[in-house]
């Protein structure tokens, strides 16, 4: 029988695409360390994964990995910390005319963001349970964050007269779930590029914003 | 340090729940350990699940599990069998006066299965990758089938000119990917029930798809 998995799921353009996150992360061998542990966790799953299959995809020695991270915990703590903070950043960034445009292009950068950085996105996403509880709760205030801001984008719309939401939290929920689940199906080898994909959510969450005649 | 994982996701209610989905398989131990199963890949990952650890869930002998499963990766091919049977029988029931009602009874249905079903949706949409090639075929074909369905109800919409989809293949995979994201982020003590996930996100597809004045 042969299996298609556990296997890196990343091809080389990928691997840059990481290293472009991750560099604010020092030394270097730290950071060689954070991709390989996406990759690794990315294959076959955070609880099967050692820290020597960390070291190795690293081309470093196991004791190397000690140096910088105390555990196979505070690896993942750190891809989850900068996959979120990343995030946020592009999320907060949106500037514009009117609300419109804004939910517009933060729905196309959140989205398009979960295509292209789908492996490091699924374990973020994926592995939540597998922090300790302080690290759970660190991150759970970024969520909380990313959350406020995609609510901040529609409701602003719905100040401006623009947009009509009977249920601001449930919306905000869903449009974020939507763009978070790029990172499962989107395929490098598919038929849309991260751009096209977050032209056509933009599209898709403007129509759901819009008020109904 | 403390961590909030590995550990079994779901309560009794799921696990009678779960019962439901699984009437059909028999005898009685193939289908707890099928139950098992579910929830230890859901607890821990499929690859760090051994069958010993499903065999103890089932309260059964490691040996019992192969009299039943040729392998682990046989449970979790059943159980990624049976998890898309379902959701597509489901699908498929779908019988209303016009296009709009039929899409909207089809989203409820969907999202809320995703809802209530979702340590086994959770399994069967992350682990695709550890499935053999032969079962991931079956699988896909499936998948397909499901795409196929939910595109039928939304072309019906367009065929009768109440709905106006520029992108049906798009808005097709938004749609099924809305839905199915439920599985993730779905918690049996958050304040939304499954009915009202379903009559939410039934009212933001069909904005989705309504023409634009």
């Amino acid at each position: 029988m042969t299996t298609t998995g556990p296997k890196l799921t990343a091809g080389p353009d990928e691997f840059a695409l990481l290293d472009e996150i991750w560099r604010a992360v020092t030394p270097d061998a730290a950071r060689r360390m954070l991709i390989a542990a996406v990759h690794a966790f990315a294959g076959k799953g955070y609880h099967a994964t050692t820290t020597r299959d960390i070291a190795s995809l690293a081309g470093m020695s196991p004791a190397a990995v000690y140096i910088h991270y105390r555990s196979k915990e505070e690896l993942l703590f750190n891809i989850s910390l900068v996959g979120h903070q990343t995030s946020l950043t592009l999320l907060s960034s949106i500037q514009g005319g009117d609300a419109v445009e804004r939910l517009k292009n933060a729905v196309a950068a959140f989205a398009g963001w979960h295509a292209e950085y789908h492996t490091t996105a699924r374990v973020v996403q994926y592995e939540l349970g597998a922090l300790s509880r302080e690290h759970h709760a660190e991150v759970a205030e970024l969520r909380r964050q990313i959350e406020q801001q995609m609510r901040a984008y529609i409701s602003d719309g719905v100040a401006e007269g623009v947009f009509d939401v009977p249920d601001l939290k449930g919306a905000t929920l869903a449009v974020l779930s939507l763009c978070i689940d790029v990172a499962r199906w989107y395929q490098p080898s598919g038929k849309r590029t991260p751009d096209e994909i977050g032209a056509l959510y933009a599209d898709l969450v403007l129509r759901m914003v819009r008020p109904t005649s």
